[in-house]
């Protein structure tokens, strides 16, 4: 599968999906397909029981466009890949939309395949399509590098608070 | 109206509202009490009608808890501060919610009087009260400073793609 590029990004090459991989949105039944372990991948999961997992999935439908997460599948069946986006709308710019990629994770033996970008490029694509101006992300200063190759660039900085 | 405290930023004064002035949930009648012209400050707002207006907090409304927009009202019935919180449900950290802060902004003749610290304290504890284990938000380095008086530390870089 190819995904197309879109936006700034469109003079670069679309990266590739290896053969047998396929890229799709979330269901419930990945649960059993090691999403959560991919997810691990990026920060602490926790336990999360199956219906736990099934309820937010649900409630994430249950809001119409507002999320979109996408799992990459590889051969053998296994979620080896994980991200989302968020879509916001805003009263700016005449009611406008934009996206906010989240949680983008790949399990740590699936490096070097360009599967992260692949996962940049499916998301930013559909927060053009559902008509975002703009779609941004938060990231570590030491992986803008690899957003700079999705055609992301610096807007600004990340502020946050914890409870 | 005082705003108590939350999260790190709990050693720091609260901050009070001038006398005459409120703050609560934005509403349709907004449209006529100046907020489109208060949240031009920000940036561009363009050409919305009313029932767009009415439209876009209804479509907010229809999303239960995702959508918390705040306005700062002054003694002549005017909107004068307006902000927004986006509530994000995930699967990380065991179904945990983060809170997105976006589009702060506070008329041009309302500075000096910590209106942007009262709002940003009253969306970060909806946030903590609606159950987030954190509040984020992107700012312009020059900002910075602002938002670490709020209680708010650096996290990442914000980066963008534009259509």
């Amino acid at each position: 599968m190819t995904i197309s590029q879109t936006g700034k990004s469109n003079e670069r090459p679309a990266a590739k999906l290896p053969e047998g991989y396929t890229i799709r949105p979330i269901e419930t039944d990945d649960y059993e397909r090691g999403v959560l372990k991919t997810l691990a991948t990026l920060t602490t999961v926790g336990e999360i029981s199956k219906p736990e997992f099934a309820n937010v999935i649900k409630e994430w439908a249950s809001h119409g466009d507002t999320y979109t997460t996408l799992v990459i599948v590889d051969g053998q069946d296994q979620v080896v890949g994980v991200g989302s986006i968020i879509i916001e709308l805003k009263l700016i710019h005449a009611c406008a939309k934009i996206g906010h990629i989240e949680d983008i994770s790949i399990r740590g033996d699936q490096q070097g395949k360009k599967l992260g970008l692949l996962l940049i490029q499916s998301l930013t694509k559909i927060g053009e399509e559902k008509g975002c101006y703009k779609v941004i992300l938060d990231c570590d200063p030491k992986n803008k590098g690899f957003y700079e190759k999705c055609g992301y660039q610096q807007a600004g900085l990340e502020m946050d608070i914890r409870f």
